[in-house]
């Protein structure tokens, strides 16, 4: 059975990646970070999954972006702002480079166990202006993998990263979710990571359209 | 002045590229990583070297990239083999896809602070046969910064990764270092860790060759 790597945030997207991969047959290997986010409850949503979904092996890397600052979302000396989905401006929650850094880790896992793909939850299309969430950025960091490991640059064993969802809303998501049984109720998308989301943030207005577009009452709130 | 963000391992290759970031005029902000390695005697030298230069900033970053092993360097159940200056295949001290992490996190910090240089010290010359040391990895990394930031992706202010020894021998490296005054003394680059230099392993090796091409003494060992 081939291995492939999957980024589990604990989010909607990468719960529907995480089951798309199951549901093509890999040995799944997720990956999680603890990266100084403040909405770090996303990662008991990435163990839940995990479990559920009962994957080979679950790694949790900590490695912490908040070191530097530059983001609401790992400096809690910011506020996380209310969300606007006509937004065109770059939002505070942006933690700079987070992609590549996730893949990039990602890729020193695949190469240590022999894994040629990699699957990740982005979107182009109902996202939150974040650049490292297009597919040019994907084509150039599957490159940029391809020349920095041994798998890539000499065995003649390209990695691939699989963007499954780059070109899809996520109302789209959803639908295949659902086809999929993913237990969304087990998802966590706020930013703000109380106890409840919030419904106010970026990320739980876009959750929330996309349920609503998708005709499905989303089930993590209900509660 | 100029922000430039130095890759700084404490080894020998980092100490010179972060002595010619400093001549070059930049502000200086130095990054090194706990990842794990058995050597981490070399972020003792880091921290040595950068308080020697008088860096703004010098972050260590923790990011253990020895959960999943695959490497003699971070897995403490492998060995460190004897060095081969003449061996043609990948060595067990390989640790995948190293500087594409580490020039990742570079990049996700040169956002947070807005330094469009990077520096690093890898040689396609003098080198353990290390497929993340090559112009072509340093080309495509760069090109994947640059459409995973929002400086390189939208704000035109592309994020450049110098890679000043790439074509350059160590003994090179350890002439341009006279001139520009680094301390060698504070360096350090066996791959054992143990208290002193092992004198065997592939790093001292090429060290030892390096300074005696060079005609010099290595301060390093003159105790």
């Amino acid at each position: 059975m081939a291995k492939a790597i999957v980024l589990l945030s604990g989010g909607l997207d990468s719960a529907v990646a995480l089951y798309l991969a199951k549901s093509k047959g890999y040995d799944v290997h997720a990956i999680s970070f603890d990266y100084g986010q403040r909405h770090n409850r996303e990662l008991n949503a990435a163990k839940a999954l995990a479990e559920k979904t009962a994957v080979t092996a679950h790694q949790v890397v900590t490695l912490k972006l908040d070191q530097w600052g530059g983001s609401s979302l790992t400096d809690s000396t910011l506020e996380v702002e209310d969300g606007d989905v006509n937004r065109e401006d770059i939002p505070v929650t942006y933690v700079p480079a987070r992609n590549m850094v996730f893949l990039s880790v990602a890729a020193s896992y695949a190469e240590a166990i022999g894994a040629q793909d990699i699957f990740i939850g982005v979107s182009e299309v109902d996202y939150s202006g974040y650049v490292d969430c297009r597919q040019e950025f994907i084509d150039a960091m599957e490159a940029a993998i391809n020349k920095g490991t041994v798998m890539g640059a000499e065995k003649n064993q390209p990695i691939k990263i699989h963007a499954p969802f780059v070109d899809k809303t996520k109302a789209q998501e959803i639908a295949l979710g659902m086809e999929l049984g993913v237990d969304f109720g087990l998802t966590w998308s706020c930013y703000r990571g109380d106890e409840k989301p919030c419904g106010t943030c970026d990320s739980c207005l876009l959750r929330a359209k996309a349920f609503a577009k998708a005709g499905i009452e989303d089930p993590a709130l209900q509660v």
